[in-house]
């Protein structure tokens, strides 16, 4: 199958450096109804959206989000909050007198509507020729973050794109490959992949690069991400906005 | 601004009832590489999606999801599984002693990488002419969830989405109205909206609504969605599973 549509979304891969030019406001508008268009959860879009426009609060996020300083750069940035706060101050201002606390399922619905809403964007963005990453570290730093942001209560960063146009190398930048369906799909029920599955899963992906070697590959993607201090970090940080939901 | 992404994006809304038709193998095909092609952490990929084609698997989705049948009628059902076991059984098959157990932060990034794959796939059927519904209420009833799916641990689903040919009542239905922007986006740092300004922006949201009335309507939803069995259910089994990452 072939359209504009599924080539644009095959094509698209993330872009972290930006040419000069800035993002307009008629395409900042079109960027940002493309997210409020996306689907949502009884209608009720259960996020906030940050326009982060102040370069000493970009250079702020740049350092808590990993210290990643072409974050700084981006032409626009916008953080997807999961709140979970707009409708209960709604209900309370409508007269209903004690609403429920939110919970961890109000949280886990505003984060998926957070993040359906970022894709609309991204795909938005892409339409135009501008670029785009997603910060998921934007989950770390909680304190921190909040204090940044002025988040109240039961408002939790879900995630941070930043666009811009690519440069031309990053126009050039391979796309990293994927893994075959069968890695990630199951029929009916999830089944673990056998080590020998998982061993051909990461060759075919990583057929591509040099000399691919699963052991050595994986062992150092653990080490270099998910043992890392930021991975860590993430994981607390996280724990810290769960809390108020439990 | 205008292109044929940013009109599919914002024409897209939400179906329910399905013609027969059934959604053919190409199409499914494109649907699920449209997912794998999205944006997603450490080109990690942190979901696993389940393909229902067992109609008495379908039938006990649609009663585990708050009792949907129309749940049970759809041609194609995914169900966006957050994987937090894939990487870390690799990880051991690669000769990593004891990788750290997934904390509260790896479950948030593979929720959002799951529900960023899902609103591609939506964004891909879409273009095909294939309607769509997210399914929230996947999240509830944990553990009958996790007996029907076979769910190990550190699996959770974040996204259900249904797929099918719009019937004409579908094509011809409204979608409904978003919120004006200055209700969800804030420049910089978060701010609560007054009062005032909740009941505006609801207002303006409402405006096609016949007799819309801030305080009937907003204290019915309150009613109907918040402070319902299912949404206090959905927060106790998103509470079962997030206890396995604390």
């Amino acid at each position: 199958m072939e359209n504009e549509i599924l080539r644009a979304l095959s094509a698209r891969k993330s872009v972290r450096v930006f040419t000069d030019e800035p993002v307009t406001a008629e395409e900042r508008a079109a960027i940002l109804q493309a997210a409020f268009q996306a689907p949502t959860a009884g209608n009720q879009q259960l996020y906030t959206i940050l326009d982060i426009t102040d370069p000493a609060l970009k250079a702020t996020m740049a350092d808590l989000c990993d210290h990643q300083p072409f974050i700084a750069k981006a032409p626009l940035c916008l953080v997807f909050l999961a709140d979970c706060r707009r409708w209960p101050r709604a209900y309370r201002a409508a007269g209903v007198e004690e609403p429920r606390n939110p919970g961890p399922g109000d949280l886990l619905l505003a984060l998926a509507d957070s993040c359906i809403a970022a894709q609309n964007a991204v795909t938005a963005a892409e339409s135009l020729g501008i670029g785009s990453c997603y910060i998921g570290d934007v989950l770390e730093n909680a304190e921190a973050m909040r204090e940044a942001l002025h988040l109240p209560t039961h408002v939790v960063p879900a995630c941070m794109l930043v666009f811009g146009r690519p440069t031309q190398q990053q126009k050039d930048r391979k796309k990293p490959a994927r893994f075959r369906e069968e890695a990630v799909v199951c029929e009916n029920v999830y089944r673990d992949r056998t080590e020998a599955e998982l061993r051909e899963d990461f060759a075919l992906r990583g057929a591509d690069l040099p000399e691919f070697d699963f052991d050595r590959y994986v062992q150092a993607f653990c080490n270099r991400k998910y043992e890392s201090d930021f991975s860590r970090e993430m994981s607390r940080s996280a724990g810290v906005y769960l809390k108020e939901f439990l």
